[in-house]
């Protein structure tokens, strides 16, 4: 059975990005999403940044969120991410929001990001070899 | 059988929504989504002032995309945004993204909204007498 | 004495730049003068991408805003781009935001870029030989 | 003579803030001016939202900015504020930022605030006398 790698890690809502009132525009938590993989990449080796330099982009295919409760401006989030295995050569990550005072669930989410050939932007059908290293290590 | 009310409405990619060679961050289709919600909304009578108005307002409680192909700056994307009627007291609209030169299809998506009472945020649970007057005059 | 050009360009204020009462967030005005050297570029022949074809790239080296009266969203604003001819290798633009409605002065900016290789990043002293000829077209 | 109040903060430029190769886009850095003033109102309790539970909105009426350096996608930025006293019923603050790393200095601005009653938006015309308070404890 596969191990499931979590991260968490802790925003600040920012004025701009909610009304004086103050909640969030629904758009801003893909960022939030965002904060939390690059918190997760960070932690395990995994940012943007890392996959570049082993010659790939990872574009984001698909991205789904549910919004639970509103978020205001000077509220601090959790943002929970969650690696999902697959066979397939593909990044899926889970999320789930917390209000960070309250421990109520703000949001859940997911993404499902691919390999491309940074040179060319080839689609790759197989998990890069150095990415089938990191699962053995990480997850398996 | 329900009519299927539709809206097409094209946009010009800003500089700062792509990188210099430019691909669009994922993130900024949910803005084109809400400039095809909009564009919709004018066109039929219910954009966001409308329900404001009304006594409403229509937070966004679901939100899915999937990214076909990547857009580029200074390239024109139509949102073609579908209003999809339903039963229960929601507003759920898809949408579909092309490249205006090459009528490649971008990326689908859609959404859900709910009703709420503008004055304490009560959600409604039964929609609205206007909607179901808007309702009764453009889908039924 | 050199001619000014100009460039009037309207821009709708989106839902997601303001708040529901709704403001829009002071730096939001930064995308507008972008809209703004946009229009004109594409008017006059000096987009970004045109400035790119020709082996730059164009960064912002200074920017400053005078905001008036508070933009909402719903509203219309025109914006109103004007180049100014300068004997250093620099690009200035000054800008002036009105309500469409109201013929208001919604804010005045101005910004400064500089001229770039795309390829080496090198600062250029003097003008680029593409861009005296567009001023001597346009300007002088 | 008046004392400074300054601020140093640190912040990540998001991937969404610049682009793969990664220039941070010169807008957001109007972001980071907001990240330095709320840090410094954390500090000395002079926060938007402090300023809200007074009775006051504190609309930005100027802003200045000078790029001197690009910012990449991964590069940590030193958000330096200082409050600068002045006489009239304003709020002013110079900023300062340099990359983390080399501390370089990446940029300098400056922004103006105004006080407006919350209540129905009418410009004060001498500061607020909780706003006096705050200055003769920090400032005189």
């Amino acid at each position: 059975m596969h191990k499931k790698l979590n991260d968490r890690t802790e925003i600040l809502v920012r004025f701009n990005e909610a009304d004086p009132l103050g909640i969030v525009w629904h758009g801003h938590y893909i960022r939030y999403f965002e904060d939390g993989r690059e918190s997760f990449g960070e932690k395990y080796g995994i940012r943007y940044l890392d996959f570049y330099k082993e010659g790939f982009v990872v574009p984001i295919v698909q991205i789904q969120c549910d919004y639970k409760r509103s978020v205001r401006y000077g509220e601090r989030v959790i943002v929970e991410t969650q690696y999902n295995p697959c066979e397939a050569a593909k990044l899926k990550f889970s999320y789930r929001l917390f209000n960070a005072e309250t421990n109520e669930l703000v949001a859940t989410g997911s993404t499902v990001q691919v390999f491309l050939d940074k040179t060319n932007s080839v689609l790759q059908l197989t998990n890069p070899v150095f990415f089938e290293h990191w699962k053995k290590k990480h997850v398996l």
